[in-house]
C-alpha cells in the first residue's frame, strides 16, 4: 500500500490570550495538517505544528516519502530523516525544552506516522488503539488546563472565557471547565506571576476543589531555591510539580528536597535526555508527546521505557485541533502506564476544529476511543478551507509569545530564573 | 477478530549431546507449538518451551483467551497474567536466568502473542516485519552457534556431526557450519571445559577464521577473578564475552578491567533486571529473547530502551524450530539496533521442523525475511503429528541437562563459580 500524495496544509485558529512564562498566546494559533493518501485510495490523517520552519521541513519530508509503503515506518523514518539534513529548527517559544536534530527529525516524522497508522486501521476496518495493542481504558481522562489571562487581545473586546489574573479568577474558570467538561484533574500554568501568588492560586483550587488533583507548571523560570520552597509550601496538595526550574541539574536538586514527584515536558524531551534524567533521579512524571516524541508507536515504547525506571506518565500539549486529540486519545488507551489524566487544550479552541463533529466528546473529564476505523476522526474540508484561509490572512508564521507580550509590556523578560 | 480456538501441542524433536555449564543436551529437545484459530477461520502460529510445568500454564492460558480479540494484547496479556496466577515456573536448567513471576506470565504470553501478529499479517496480507515497522535489513544474519559435544548419546553410535572436545574438533565443526550455512560471526557454548581451554579454542578459532567475530558463553561458572583473566588474555579477540560470571554485580565487577562489552541473557532476563544493570554498568549487549521478553512487540520496546542507554543488541536461542526462527527473523529485520548476528539453534535441529520446507533458508549466515502473509511460515500437520507422537514416546517431561549428565558422571557439579 504506497504513498501516492500527501498533502499539507497550514491552518490558523483564533487562540485567547493565554499567558505563560514566555509572554502570551497571539490570536491565532497555528497548526499543520497532513493528509496521506495511497494508492488504493485510503487517506490518513495527521496534525503538527504550524511555524514556518517547521511547515518547510515537513513539505520537504512529504515529497520525500511519496512512494513508500504506508506500514514501512522505518523507511519513512529513514526519508524523514534524510530530508531533514543536519538541520535543526527551534521554537521561538522554547516551552518544551531544547531543540536538537533528533527532536526535529522526530517532530517532522510524527504526522506521517499517525496518518499512516489512520490508513492501516482503515484498511483492516480498526481503530488505531487496536494497533497499540488494544485497550485498557475505554476513556481516557484529561485535566482541565487553567491558564492565566487577559480579558481579551489588546484592542479586542473580551473573549468567550474572561479574565483570570488571581486566584478567584482561576477558580471562576475551573469551576467553568469543570462544570462544562467534567475533568477530575486541574492543571495550572504558571510561571506568570510571582510564585507566592501562583501557590495561593493552588490553594484556592484547592479549596474549591478539595478531591482534584492538582499540579502547577511555571516552566523553568524559578530558581532551584524557590522551587524548593513552593514545592514544599504545597506538600500534599500538588499531584506533581511540573518543571519548576530549568534542566536536568536543577531539577535534580528540587527532585531530592521537595515531598512531590516533579513531572517535565521540557527537560527531557528526546531520548538521548533519559538516561541522565534517570540517574539524577530528576524526575517522577513524564509528559510525553507524540508530536515531538516520532509518533505513537515510539511513544509506546518510551512509555515501557518509564514504566521499567517507575517513571510514571502523563501527556502534554500545545495548542491543538481534533485530530491530535484523537491521536493522544488513542496512545493514551492503549498504554498502561499513563495513569495520570493527560493535558489538553481543547477547552480553549471553543469549538473550532478541521474534523467533523461527533467523533469526540468529553463524558466525567474524559474523552472515549474513537471506535470508528483508524483514528475514527475525518476532515471536514469546509472547515480545512476556512481554516488554511485564515492563516494566509492573519500574518502569523511562526508561534512568538515573546514578541506579542513585548507589544504591551516592552519590559517583558524571558530570564531563567525570574523567580 | 474473535480467538475461537487454541491448539497447543508438545512436540519432541532429536537433539545431540551437547554440552554446557549445567551438564549435556538430552536425545530429544521439546517446544509446544500452539495454533491460534479465530472466528474467520484464520489460524496463528506459536512455539514455546515444551516443559511440563511451562506447557501446563500455556494450557490454561489458552483456555482462558478464547473469545478474546487477536488485535487485543493487552487484554490477552491480562487473561494469560490470571492463568498463571501468582505462580513461578522455573527451569531446571537455569540457562536463562532466574525465575519470577514477571518472566513466567511474559514466556506464556509469548507464544499467543506471536499467533496473533501472525493472524494479523495474514488479515492485512502482510510479512509480520511490516506490523513491527517494516525491514530495515532483508536478511538477518545469525551467528555459527558452536558446542563442545559428544560423538554421539551414550550408548549411541555416532550422530551426523561427531565429536567436538577440544581446538581442532571445534574448529572442524565451525568450518562445517560456515561451509553450509555461510555464517559471518561464530560463538562458541563454553563453561564446559577449564577456561584456558575454551581460551585456546577461541584462539584456534581466531586462527582459523581471522575475519569472523567471535563469542564465548560460559554461562556464568566463571569466578569474576577468571572472568578478569580469560577477558584480558582474549583481548582483541571476542566481539564480546557473555556472561562469563554470575549477577549483575558479578558481571558489573568484570565490565570495568576488561577490554570487551559482556552481553547476557542471564542476569539480564526481565525489565525488572535493567534499572540496576545499567546503573552498574554491567553488560555492552543484550540478547533479547522474545521467547521470555513477552513477545515480539514488547521486545521492540525493549530494543528501544536499550538503544536509549547505548546497549547492543543481539538475540538469544534456546533449541527451536522453524516456527520460532520465523519469528526471531522478523524481529530483527524491523528492529534496527539489534545489529550483532543473532544466536541460533537451527543447525543441530539437522533438517527436523513442524514448518513446510521452503520458506526459511540461509543465505551468506543470513534468513531472508520470510515475504508470505504474517510469519510466512505453514505448519507441516504430518510432522507435527510425528513430533507430538515422538513426545509422547520418549518420556521427557522437562529438560534436565544436570541429571542426563550425572547419569554419565555422577560427580558433575553445577557449582558456581566452577572455575
Amino acid at each position: 500500500m504506497l504513498i501516492r500524495e500527501v498533502r499539507v496544509t497550514p491552518v490558523a485558529f483564533r487562540d485567547p490570550p493565554l499567558l505563560n512564562a514566555m509572554g502570551v498566546h497571539q490570536p491565532w494559533a497555528l497548526r499543520t495538517i497532513v493528509e496521506v493518501v495511497t494508492d488504493e485510495g485510503l487517506t490518513g490523517l495527521g496534525e503538527t505544528y504550524g511555524d514556518l520552519d517547521h511547515l518547510e521541513k515537513v513539505r520537504d519530508a512529504a515529497a520525500s516519502i511519496t512512494g513508500l509503503d504506508v506500514y514501512h515506518h522505518n523507511a519513512v523514518y529513514a526519508a524523514v530523516a534524510a530530508a531533514v539534513g543536519a538541520d535543526v529548527v527551534t521554537d521561538l517559544h522554547g516551552l518544551t525544552g531544547a531543540a536538537s536534530r533528533v527532536k526535529t527529525v522526530d517532530r517532522v516524522f510524527s504526522p506521517f506516522e499517525v496518518a499512516c497508522l489512520d490508513i492501516k486501521g482503515k484498511a483492516a476496518d480498526r481503530p488505531v488503539v487496536d494497533l497499540l495493542g488494544g485497550r485498557v481504558r475505554d476513556a481516557v481522562p484529561y485535566s482541565a488546563y487553567l491558564f492565566y489571562k487577559w480579558a481579551g487581545h489588546p484592542g479586542a473586546p473580551e473573549d468567550a472565557f474572561g479574565p483570570a489574573l488571581d486566584p478567584a479568577g482561576l477558580v471562576e474558570q475551573a469551576r467553568v471547565f469543570v462544570g462544562r467538561y467534567g475533568f477530575q484533574s486541574i492543571k495550572l500554568k504558571g510561571g506568570v506571576l510571582p510564585p507566592r501568588q501562583e501557590a495561593e492560586a493552588i490553594l484556592a483550587l484547592r479549596e474549591a476543589f478539595p478531591e482534584h488533583p492538582l499540579r502547577l507548571d511555571p516552566n523553568a523560570v524559578w530558581s532551584v531555591d524557590t522551587s524548593i520552597e513552593v514545592g514544599r509550601r504545597l506538600a500534599g496538595v500538588l499531584e506533581y510539580l511540573e518543571d519548576p526550574t530549568d534542566g536536568i541539574d536543577g531539577m535534580a536538586r528540587v527532585a531530592g528536597e521537595v515531598p512531590m514527584p516533579l513531572a517535565t515536558n521540557m527537560c527531557v524531551v528526546t531520548p538521548e535526555h533519559l538516561p541522565e534524567a534517570i540517574e539524577r533521579r530528576a524526575i517522577g512524571v513524564l509528559l510525553i508527546d507524540h508530536h515531538y516524541w516520532g509518533g505513537l508507536v515510539r511513544s509506546a515504547h518510551i512509555a515501557t521505557l518509564c514504566a521499567t525506571f517507575g517513571i510514571e506518565l502523563s501527556m502534554h500539549s500545545n495548542s491543538h485541533l481534533g485530530i491530535s486529540l484523537a491521536a493522544m486519545t488513542h496512545l493514551a488507551a492503549a498504554t498502561p502506564s499513563i495513569t495520570h489524566a493527560c493535558d489538553t487544550h481543547t477547552p480553549w479552541q471553543d469549538g473550532q476544529d478541521v474534523i467533523a463533529p461527533g467523533a469526540l466528546r468529553f463524558a466525567d473529564g474524559a474523552v472515549p476511543v474513537p471506535d470508528g476505523p483508524g483514528l475514527g476522526v475525518e476532515l471536514d474540508r469546509d472547515a480545512l478551507a476556512v481554516m488554511n484561509e485564515q492563516y494566509e490572512k492573519c500574518g502569523i508564521r511562526a508561534r512568538d509569545d515573546v514578541t506579542y507580550m513585548r507589544a504591551v509590556d516592552p519590559s517583558f523578560s524571558t530570564r531563567r530564573p525570574r523567580w
